[in-house]
């Protein structure tokens, strides 16, 4: 007998849509100062630009989120992953009501092999029950129900407590290696 | 010490936003024809109307999730529920991807003591997990973690296999009855 799929959540900003880099850019083009990933370690990513409120404002600037560049790969892994997990795009949309049409349109346009009945806008994500959850921020991870995976980011390469998967390269690994495992342990 | 608190998911649609109402009232307005609420007992909202098209058109017609009328004694039980409770407004939203903003504009004018972080918008509520959930849907209903509340409409009449409630105040007369078990089988 077939077992239930297993259910994966995935985070949005700083997972499949890459905020760091659209940032930067955006402080660049409107500041003339060249942020590095570097200079973003182990900060929130405000904090990592001499003028935290244009930040800020780029967060709330129509346009924004509709327009983050798609992380590298993170398509084609998250298509790989659907053929054995029930994949959920898990964002915190509503702390930006204004970006949540435009994540909509978003997903429409890089992620269109995934059903509206599979996004999920929240705020919080204490409810969310998966058993994975692919998340850069631990205010997620640390109360996640199912098993955590944190995808690196600036603000969290001081966090050590979770496991880390650099990209989506990574991502495709570990659940390769999760895969065999099972398999093993099956027999 | 005291217990964690307990959580409940509400839904939108026809639990504490009248959909049922706003239906009847708009086929009035443009088809002259006044439809019952006895006239869509056991059957799928559209088909209680004579030109379904009909009311399939308003549910994309913008402003129809943002003029809901809030279902009676709605805001003043949720209110009091969350003296005890987290309370999560989790609603279907995905399906109708105009209605997100909308609906978002609805709950800060209707429930503005409802936080940004316990609000859900998703497609299926399957990887929702809370301890109650009141809802209209069956297909939401049957699958959930918690303990499922059928909130009375027309669609689900038939339905018997759920803990039925009419209205708010039956579903405040039901958790008083949940408070007082629980104080007293916590002697």
């Amino acid at each position: 007998m077939k077992n239930k799929r297993k259910t994966i959540a995935i985070d949005m900003d700083g997972v499949i849509a890459d905020v760091e880099a659209q940032l930067i850019d955006w402080y660049h083009r409107d500041h003339g100062i060249l942020i590095s990933k570097e200079d973003m370690l182990g900060k929130p990513e405000p904090e990592a630009f001499p003028n935290k409120e244009a930040v800020l404002k780029f967060l709330h600037t129509p346009g924004f989120f509709r327009t983050l560049p798609v992380m590298p790969n993170a398509v084609e892994v998250v298509k790989e992953l659907m053929n054995d997990y029930d994949i959920y795009i898990v964002t915190a949309a509503m702390e930006f009501p204004l970006s949540l049409y435009e994540k909509y349109e978003w997903l429409q346009e890089h992620f269109p092999f995934i059903s509206w009945k599979n996004i999920i806008m929240c705020g919080d994500k204490s409810i969310i029950d998966t058993d994975y959850l692919i998340d850069d921020h631990i205010k997620n991870l640390d109360f996640c129900k199912g098993r955590p995976i944190m995808f690196n980011a600036g603000h969290n390469s001081n966090v050590s407590h979770h496991q880390r998967v650099h990209n989506w390269d990574e991502v495709k690994a570990l659940f390769n290696n999760i895969k065999n495992l099972s398999e093993t342990t099956a027999v």
